[in-house]
């Protein structure tokens, strides 16, 4: 197990680029090796919504992530420990990354108390009553068998008071020692490891954040993520933080911006030292008909699109931008056929993984930042028509 | 054009089985060659809901259908003839029939009235008001370009007196004839060729069929369609009008029973003749949780599937019965992810194609009537438990 450990993630180069802090790294787990920057489509319930696994395969993606959450409620604990966890249930043979399951609760249940000891709830589908504690989160997560896994931490609302977020840090630090120690006095269930991520919080507050960061024992964790942005905050506060916070994260460990982001985001966290990504923003936005382009994000519903045969992307080349025009997904949007969902979901989730590709390839070759300035010009000039 | 008519359709085998009218044949067109029986996936709005061009080449489907009454609507002709097609617009390589759109008036339009030179409606979406004559129904035929086309009927509800089915044949034979000078004076806008099919009318009265049958002009279609039947009336009614019509249709030509059907329903159909299937029942099952398996249709959201982690059909292999379980597929239902009606979509398709292709070997081996007992046997197995 020690030898895996080390093996997990390697920093394959650093931008030499002045004032770029972007790598290419590789992770490797017991089902597959990608590489970082990453960025994961969400599989909320044990699938990218409208999404096959075979659609996946063809984009390249390594890792998915499922939601704690809500696999905790269905299928449940019992269900997904007989199917013997969610690699086999889903039949994924990529890797799996979960959350605790801690920030659906905040967002999603009614009811919610924080206690000194973890987190009170409602389920948001009945209304039933549960509790999550760093030693259940972390055995919820054993039965579900992700490869990489999360501790339980508290999200705060932007925007928190220093006040409410010292408190906070002090109990994220503190559940995710127990996690840890939850974690070390179990073992995996499917003969696979698992590894465990830290989450930094402490709000906008740059302090905070770093008191997080130094109380977190960061050596013992697989690798660590940077919690509570992208909950409202504005951008230029997003990636202010982030880039104070890969500063003081370990060189030699992953790092991972939980629920980031649009493709600028992903650009300028990139920029600023992050290899890990997920959103829901390309799959859920393709169920709104917005499809991503290299000309800019569109609304395929616009009328003028109607008329319009031409590929919808000839430059991103995915199974649906290779195929279909702009007037067929549009009427199949107008015509409410689920398929609209399905082939605007694969073109978004192509289109980030490869916005990743070209990403990786730029910081190797040490041309993050033109490549950068080249595809948002790009890609936000059809905003402006 | 009249050398590829010849080519059109050609019987490869004929049952020596007794009492067993079925035979093997073989379908040419411009865009793909299949053998009959075949089962036509049903893609009404220009895709077969949920399911992607990808998924229905994996599965082999040679043909699908596509509605007339429902593009004319959506996205309306103008739009379609600019796309060069209905095969250019959703990008279908395989081969297409439309019907005449008849159907959807009869069964959809709001406010319809049968007139001498066609039918008045107003459209299920809008409102707006529109007439099908048999000139305009093939002149839209010609412009969404399927390789196979029908004629404007009148389709009958069951049950129907025999005056109303006497005054209907009359009608639906003028419309054909009246379809079949269209035909011959307009042509294919796209390079391919176009074949016209009749349609055989007259409720559940085999003198008013027999009629119908003699006054169309049978050698001047490419294939024949028996309509009006699967609308209410008893199997054992359907089977013997099938049965009974197919005894004065031309053996050279294609034999397509409209809107049929189930497993069983084609089976006995096949042995009485028929050569062309098309039906939603295998799409719209699936988007509800009624999966065919080869042990029967099941429905899937049943709780005795929540810990059946087996595959959900071990002899009919489809992308989704060769890699999900019981218990994941209902999973997916009950957690209403879109995912499921694909999955379920996929393997209804793949039961159907299947079933298709073990009955063309059982023909051509001539132990059709032993194939069918021990489908049956099997397949009605499951309900009775």
């Amino acid at each position: 197990m020690g030898s895996s450990k080390i093996k997990f993630f390697k920093v394959l180069c650093h931008s030499s680029e002045s004032g770029v802090k972007a790598r290419v790294g590789r992770i490797t787990t017991g089902h597959s090796e990608f590489e970082t920057p990453v960025f994961m489509p969400v599989g909320t319930l044990g699938n990218v919504k409208a999404v096959t696994n075979r659609d996946l395969y063809d984009l390249e993606a390594g890792i998915i992530l499922g939601n704690t959450y809500h696999l905790y409620l269905k299928p449940g604990n019992d269900i997904m420990s007989e199917a013997g966890g969610l690699h086999n249930f889903m039949n994924w043979k990529g890797s799996l990354l979960t959350d605790s399951g801690g920030f659906q609760v905040y967002s999603l249940a009614s009811l919610k108390k924080v206690e000194a000891d973890g987190v009170r709830f409602s389920s948001h589908i009945d209304g039933s009553k549960h509790f999550f504690s760093p030693g259940n989160v972390i055995r919820t997560q054993r039965i579900i068998g992700a490869d990489i896994i999360m501790p339980l931490d508290e999200c705060l609302p932007y925007p928190s008071s220093r006040k409410q977020t010292e408190a906070s840090v002090d109990r994220t630090v503190r559940w995710e020692k127990d996690c840890l120690s939850a974690f070390n006095e179990t073992e995996s269930l499917y003969g696979h490891n698992q590894e465990l991520f830290c989450i930094v919080q402490g709000s906008t507050f740059k302090e905070s954040r770093k008191r997080c960061i130094e109380e977190i024992p960061l050596k013992d964790f697989s690798g660590c993520a940077i919690g509570g942005l992208a909950v409202g905050e504005k951008n230029e506060i997003m990636y202010d933080i982030t880039d104070y916070c890969t500063d003081y994260l370990l060189v030699d460990k992953p790092r991972y911006l939980m629920g980031v982001g649009t493709p600028a985001d992903i650009l300028e966290s990139v920029e600023r030292g992050i290899d890990m990504f997920d959103c829901v923003i390309p799959t859920r936005n393709a169920r709104h008909g917005r499809i991503f382009t290299t000309n800019g994000e569109i609304n395929i519903k616009n009328a003028k699109y109607s008329r319009n045969f031409n590929l919808i992307d000839t430059e991103c080349l995915t199974y649906t931008s290779a195929n279909f025009s702009f007037a067929y997904l549009r009427h199949l949007f107008m015509s409410r056929e689920m398929l609209a969902a399905q082939l605007a979901s694969i073109h978004n989730l192509g289109f980030y993984l490869k916005l990743m590709k070209d990403i990786r390839k730029a910081v190797r070759e040490n041309n993050f930042k033109s490549f950068k300035e080249n595809f948002l010009e790009k890609y936000k000039s059809n905003n402006k028509k």
